[in-house]
């Protein structure tokens, strides 16, 4: 969607609330309900939905008033604040610009970031904008390598050509254009050093690939960038974990998309993507159990979660590996592949795994 | 140092053993003590640093048997795997590398990272040779912008073409060159979403600034790319946190140095830095009191360590701040002036403090 779909769809959501006042009506706005209960798992879509539940906000009613309130004054600072002078801020950045106290009282119009954030959560799903679309950015994490040109604000960007550090990913990739990819797929990693390895191989060179890591969690930015990838140029997403439940998890927020974000599913998740980190099976076939870490509680206690999440429920394969998992008492990380030399991980592994399809899915 | 110097230190410290063997005598290695009672703040270099004491660690004694064979084998692998073929890894890939059974016994050389990492920093006291100039790397964060333009690994990269996302900061800075560096000054922060905001508002541009952040952490490739700016190019450091105790100590890190890396000050401390962020005194002037955010019982107990650190003790400026810290019982953060105008930060703020020299020391 465009910036001025965007600013068109806040202006209607405006127009109509105008509308309403200037016939006596009480101003209500309605919205896709985004508790718990309105979370569905889409079988056909293989990915986390909101369900067909509604609610209705409207300002007299003392129940209400106050997020009605807050919906209406962080819509009109995207639309005045953002959107029309062009520029992008932090979901913090507009929790302070909406923070100011209501006029003729004493009472804040929000008090927590969270009262901020959900109401533009709200008008994702109203609307159908996205966050980053209403130039609310998400964090900004993660490096980016890999024979691709890109171009943003004016700047032609060369992935090839970024030495040891790479392109910085921003928080926000709506707005940038790609203008040759030469890749045959992206394999994206959870752990930053992984992929200064792979990048010191040349990698990407060498593979034909896009190589893509964030540090800790995988942002907005990275899904969404991820995506377009897919999308745009139909390749194929790998996703290079340790060989624990975290590293599943990861995978499965990339595929299936995660219960916070249900609302953006459709922008986020990829279900094509497929796993190709560090297995169980990798365990005796690499020689890994001396490096095996021992799970603990909590370990257990994601395993028992994830593993009856319904996209995982009657997936025989990782039902195999929780299985696995629970039998070795213990986990493995990505790294340990470096006790077999430096480089295994890019000459050896991964090659190997992806020239024999040896994947998760 | 160059690679070849690094490599010379290592062997030299082999042949030292090498030669005490033949000799027919016990092999020990001396080194600077790195405990609490040998951490020293050297009030002329203004940085922490590492006392007189020295330790041995000899083979034939029980209690040093085996530090002694792990710092022997770091050296080894870091001369071996990574010195001599020009690669890099991170301290958790060595600890793989170095993880093996002591033959002829069932002993794993070394069980926990914490063992390697200790090894490590030995080497690094005790020979002069930086962990970067040794190829172990610590971790990737980070963006820069600005009018400058670096060689690495055989690419140019100029920093003020890169974009909304900026060059990603590489663990390791040793090798870039600098080709051209065009700016008064360079900006830290410690939050990627200001980043964001003052390349957005091309702030680097309009002020001459190189402007670099990290997420959360100030890395040692970030401290160690401020430092040669410093150094190289004499350029004023200011550095852009939160009003808060931890700003203050992200700050006091970056000057003075920390007790974990006290044997690595020299290399990187930058004396000279400045604090730009958030004041106090910033409050009444920018009206900043709705904003705050109360303080909690640890964020009183770290106003009392920080303040109570040699390098703070008796400094008039700092304890004011620290003692209207706790007068407010509040905390503001960089984001509240975003409540003044979305560009506030990058139009009036910041110029101005600079302007006027509003830094605290």
């Amino acid at each position: 969607m465009s910036k001025d779909d965007s600013k068109k769809a806040l202006k209607e959501l405006g127009s109509k609330i105008v509308h309403q006042v200037k016939k006596g009506k009480n101003p209500e706005i309605e919205f896709p309900l985004r508790n718990l209960s309105n979370i569905v798992y889409d079988k056909k879509s293989k990915t986390l939905k909101l369900g067909q539940k509604t609610g209705t906000r409207s300002f007299f009613n003392v129940a209400h008033s106050k997020k009605f309130l807050q919906t209406v004054e962080v819509a009109s600072v995207i639309k005045e604040k953002l959107l029309d002078s062009g520029k992008h801020s932090s979901l913090r950045d507009v929790f302070y610009m909406v923070k100011k106290t209501i006029p003729g009282t004493k009472v804040n119009l929000v008090d927590d970031q969270t009262e901020s954030d959900k109401a533009i959560e709200d008008l994702e799903v109203m609307t159908g904008i996205s966050r980053e679309e209403m130039h609310v950015n998400a964090n900004k994490n993660g490096s980016v390598a890999g024979k691709v040109i890109i171009e943003d604000r004016g700047d032609t960007i060369d992935w090839s050509k970024l030495g040891s550090g790479g392109w910085s990913i921003p928080s926000n990739v709506e707005e940038i254009t790609f203008k040759k990819v030469d890749a045959k797929y992206v394999l994206y990693m959870e752990k930053a050093a992984v992929w200064e390895r792979l990048n010191e191989d040349k990698y990407w060179q060498k593979n034909d690939a896009i190589i893509l890591a964030s540090q800790g969690q995988t942002t907005r930015g990275i899904r969404r960038l991820l995506q377009r990838l897919y999308e745009e140029y139909n390749l194929p997403i790998y996703v290079c974990c340790d060989g624990d439940i975290y590293g599943a998890y990861i995978y499965s927020v990339i595929k299936y998309g995660s219960i916070a974000l249900s609302h953006a599913s459709e922008r986020l998740t990829i279900p094509s993507v497929r796993y190709i980190g560090i297995t169980m099976d990798d365990i005796e076939k690499y020689d890994l159990k001396k490096h095996f870490i021992t799970l603990d509680e909590k370990d257990y206690a994601r395993i028992k979660q994830v593993s009856e999440y319904e996209w995982f429920k009657d997936n025989k394969d990782w039902q195999r590996q929780f299985k696995m998992m629970k039998e070795f008492k213990a986990k493995v990380e990505i790294q340990a592949l470096s006790a077999r030399g430096i480089s295994f991980i890019s000459e050896e592994y991964l090659p190997k795994k992806i020239k024999n399809k040896e994947f998760l899915d």
